[in-house]
């Protein structure tokens, strides 16, 4: 059975040597899903189409959260990160709004967890903006839709 | 139809005014659920009997950023937290771990941010720590399980 | 003369110790000027007109970082703000965008650097989104419009 | 027209990729002046004579706040910084501190915001320091003086 | 046997709930020395006499540690610190240099930590500024010297 | 005499301008000890051999503490850490619990403070989880063991 990078011969968790591993280019998009109510999903849509507010305000707080991953990650490296966006898509059927997050960097290890976090914190910035209109929201689907670069190869999710 | 707090009638956002508001004792729990693959699974259960290391560290991780939130999220007020908890529970037949995150404070405005991003990054943690041996983990259903304290009163999730 | 209440009798710095002022609601309003040139003020003013993009990035930099005061300017105390808001005016004769931050709190001191903060890094923002139509934006005319609450009383600028 | 790099096709804020760009030396030199009443620029000027207090934790307070200009202002890459100082000058006659930050960085992208992060930080700390005997503080002039290194070349102002 | 007040029933760290402990004013000082070779301790010294730096950085950075306590300690409750002071003595005899560093506040739980982490931090950065004419620095002495307030008592070291 | 080099020509602080040093791999290891009375000392070690709690959570704040160090500790430059281990062990008849912290990277700096961090922090957090059982925990001989790399050649202890 193969082992966990971050624990140690002992089990003990560390940062995990990276420092033989080449440099290469690296790219991560993560995905998430925000469900709503009909009200909420109704009002950040119009915010959307009128004002691009909340989805705005999502959107900055993702970027900025892919910035400080390496501290909110125990055992994450940190990154010299050289790109980083966040997409919005509503889906009206479902009533829900679906995240993208991408970041590239150059770098000795993957950033999977950049673009895992800025997902997630769009996800809990628009959750924080609706939820006095709605307190079932839910946050789903958040997974890695595909990955470039490092010995691992690339990835594309099913 | 109500309108979204966060935004001002021009609907620009800003840091809602809660001084006001009384100060009253306030408690929210949220959820997460980590899907693994099998392998990840039962090396993440095993670092749990037999070290705790995995949970150890999402634990912590939990923990000390349910005290950064409202540096993450832009919109949320800083709180002077009085409790925070992060626990798991494994479920074998769905290859699944369960996080609950509970944060106490005395405050003007609600904490469910806090137990929201608690849940989130201890969920993050342990995907980061699981996922050089799967690559198809999947975070879903974080959601508010109960709050109390406030205006608006208690909630428990159907 | 009176002295600099940052430093202690020896003319060391250290943080004043307010543990024995009374609470109280106190406000404060700073403002800033952003001048730009013809192109790149047309490019932010479009960005506000069409899609808000150039102010919205903005707002939400100046109300981050007005919770963040007390890691920037060494002798603030750490303050559990209430309120904050940023809003934009623009004066196409001056080709000049003008930032208001407003603050509030409840609390043993004023949030004037809180306010100096958020309008400080609202316009750092806009800086940083033109730089590359316009290397000779100017940043002027920081500082304090009104504050109240406080032992030291209501203050209105001329 | 040209456009703000800032923004995508769609009007959208990312960070921009540099992953593309050639890593070169790079330099940026900010200034910004902070204007004082009588009373508080003699105790600041004193301060610095007798004790350096002053200056000295305004220094302090630029060269961290460079470090951190990629938490404050959303889009900025994140830099591994070579260099910064930050220096202060008097003028009695405005009765006016000048300031100047200076940054180095072996990267993909320039200087300026840190140099600018730095000067601004540095000016709000002094009025952090003085504004107990001087409400009428004003900071102005905060730009860039110089930069080098990367396509767009070199520049001095005017 | 006591226990651990930040495990819970299950050995568990997680944040004590203080909620329900009464608001007091609390005060603590913690200490600490750093011993120098004859070369270090000479330049710092005369940094001291001469211009103030080498302890003028270090004081800014314990001041500045002492806000983000609850930052770095896992289980630490965020505290709304009142006031922070670093002193430094030198001890020429020893070749040392003894660190003082007192927090105030009015709070339903403790400033030991702050007073720690001030002391602490000051006393790597005077290890920074002076490590490259002294390699075998020694940080020491680390403890708390007092603290009152609180259901458990005052309390001098011994 | 030599020079304190994180001070200018004037005495004074920047941060050193290192680019013109060659990229190279170092390594730094720092230790401290932390002194414990009888019963805080087998409670922690009880959390050891029973569950690994109060090492775990000091383990895990060590690693993070490092990341953070530029934050800290005001002269540090920005390093992208490539590994950090933190270790532990106890020595009863010391009652002292005796931690290692190990920090890599290439770059044009070392990383001793890094280490230095790491091991003050981790101090720290046990100090904290047992210091409501041991008014009296000594924080002692913290100091650089070890480091390798960069212009100054490889050095170990005495």
């Amino acid at each position: 059975m193969s082992q966990l990078s971050h624990l140690d011969r002992d089990g003990q968790p560390r940062m995990v040597d990276v420092a033989a591993k080449p440099v290469t280019a690296r790219s991560a998009t993560a995905a998430a899903s925000v469900y709503l109510n009909e009200e909420a999903f109704a009002l950040a849509v119009e915010g959307v189409s009128a004002k691009g507010n909340v989805f705005a305000v999502a959107r900055i707080a993702g970027i900025m959260a892919a910035k400080r991953t390496a501290e909110l990650i125990p055992l994450c490296h940190p990154l010299p990160l050289s790109h980083v966006s966040v997409d919005f898509d509503t889906d009206a059927v479902e009533r829900c709004i679906r995240i993208r997050a991408t970041c590239h960097v150059s770098a000795q290890t993957g950033v999977e967890m950049e673009a895992m976090t800025a997902a997630s914190v769009a996800a809990l910035t628009i959750y924080d903006m609706c939820k006095a209109v709605d307190r079932t929201i839910r946050i789903a689907d958040l997974r890695l839709i595909a990955k470039s670069g490092g010995r691992s190869g690339s990835f594309v999710a099913a």
